[in-house]
């Protein structure tokens, strides 16, 4: 059975009506299993991770961006994360069966109903892309909401891959793509200085110069009074969740600041975890097969 | 459905075609699944991980010990870790719906049965044992197998529980029992010093005023050239991994001695190894919610 995840990002993290109202999407529905959802009030942010086979998920994914175009307004929205859009950014990522082609076909699928649907513009990232320069969600993303509505308005270059050639006044545009298992991952600073945060992520990322398949952004999380590298790990056997957390650490540490915590921001595959233990204990033999509670499944 | 695990240690570590004869009795049985096993040679000694329901358990564990009865012979028996029997000791742990009381009553029926199949004197310990002092397997282990023998042969206070007055003159005598879930963890140091690896065991431990729910020996690997601290942590939540682990690299810095290696002995719980990462990496959410392999279970 060919199995499908998607991790899509609403522009919602702090009414818990309406993050529970776009979350219902994913629930009771055969054939999808709502995996995870969190919100962050910082951010302004709900992270859903669900996964199903391709139709039923397709379903769902089109009912929750229906709702959150029809809750969120993204003119009204204050956030330190940056977005285009109420549904701002939604990934398809092939699981047990499926191949990266399955997930672009099911990505250009949803595209075209939900620009269809709800008069909202689709740009395609990542695998799904159709020209180079898409690739990369940050150009797509760059200078927000308000920017992509200017760029598309003046400029055809910006013409979206599917839907209206303007923005959506209240629900901005949508990123939409497959892309590989990705792990986000924070980690806070005992420290105010978003010079500092931003700093440090500007020299771990991979397009720094730094660790590879390692996105990184400095935050300010204003209601603690701390700031946070945020981080997605794009191939964790290439830089493991310990390498990216010791590599803020130290970076923290030449400007006499400490780490404060870290988290996950949805899943991990539990490989990602078992490496963090085996680098910590020196481990020879830790490996999914000494799992019981996989044992016993 | 209650669910049992079975997790015996057998006196030989070295021969291949005996450790798949014995781990063969767990395969190919419904209700019954081999979890895992291993063995060693420096040990002279494996580790079989089974689990089940408690009746078919009960078949594959008693011809398991037959099998072990009819191929090790303790009087030819060389190797580190201190044993009474071919079925050294054989432990049953409640896990899923099963309560301590379902293993004791197990374990006295597999006891009963194999006393009488085999001519083998059980003693029974932890959970299951009749005599006090016999709750710690340590007690039952004293001295090893030429102690033991002796002890039955002179001492009516070292009548089994089950099975003939004498020990077995190949197979020895057999420490059987129910106890809660145990992580078996091992710390290899970058040392030849048994003396070492004794005093850290011995400083480190519960009985010792060490830590909390630990067991540890110090072992010495002689075809690796190398020694060992070789616990049982009883209660992961009472010492976990990482603090065992802290513990002997502390101590092994003070002689200037390095860790090596860690491994783990058969099966550990999920929860056990996430704190370690938690730990580490000063992880604030990181749970058993947040690992894709179960949710996509």
């Amino acid at each position: 059975m060919k199995l499908i995840e998607c991790v899509p990002n609403f522009s919602e993290g702090r009414d818990n009506e309406k993050i529970e109202y776009i979350a219902d999407a994913f629930r009771n529905k055969n054939g999808v299993k709502l995996l995870d959802h969190s919100a962050d009030p910082d951010h302004n942010r709900m992270v859903i991770t669900a996964a199903g086979e391709p139709q039923p998920l397709k379903e769902a994914v089109v009912k929750a961006i229906g709702r959150a175009v029809e809750v969120i307004d993204l003119r009204e929205h204050q956030g330190v994360h940056p977005r285009i859009g109420a549904a701002d950014v939604v990934p398809f990522i092939p699981l047990e069966d499926a191949e990266m082609a399955d997930a672009v076909a099911l990505s250009k699928e949803v595209a075209a109903e939900v620009s269809a649907a709800y008069s909202l513009p689709i740009f395609l990232y990542e695998e799904s892309a159709q020209k180079e320069e898409r690739k990369n969600l940050a150009y797509i993303r760059q200078g927000g909401f308000a920017a992509l509505g200017e760029r598309m308005a003046k400029d055809p270059a910006w013409k979206a891959d599917f839907g209206p050639e303007h923005i959506h006044p209240s629900a901005g545009a949508t990123a939409m793509g497959a892309r590989k298992f990705l792990i986000a991952y924070n980690v806070n600073l005992k420290s105010n200085d978003l010079a500092l945060a931003k700093a440090i992520a500007a020299k771990i990322r991979t397009a720094g110069g730094g660790l590879p398949s390692c996105k990184a952004l400095g935050l300010e999380l204003k209601e603690q009074g701390i700031v946070q590298v945020s981080m997605n790990l794009t191939d964790f056997n290439q830089t493991a969740i310990w390498q990216a957390y010791e590599a803020v650490k130290e970076e923290a540490a030449k400007a006499g600041v400490e780490v404060l915590a870290s988290e996950l921001i949805g899943l991990t595959p539990l490989e990602a975890v078992l490496e963090c233990t085996r680098h910590y204990l020196r481990f020879e033999n830790l490996d999914l097969s000494k799992i019981l509670d996989l044992k016993l499944k």
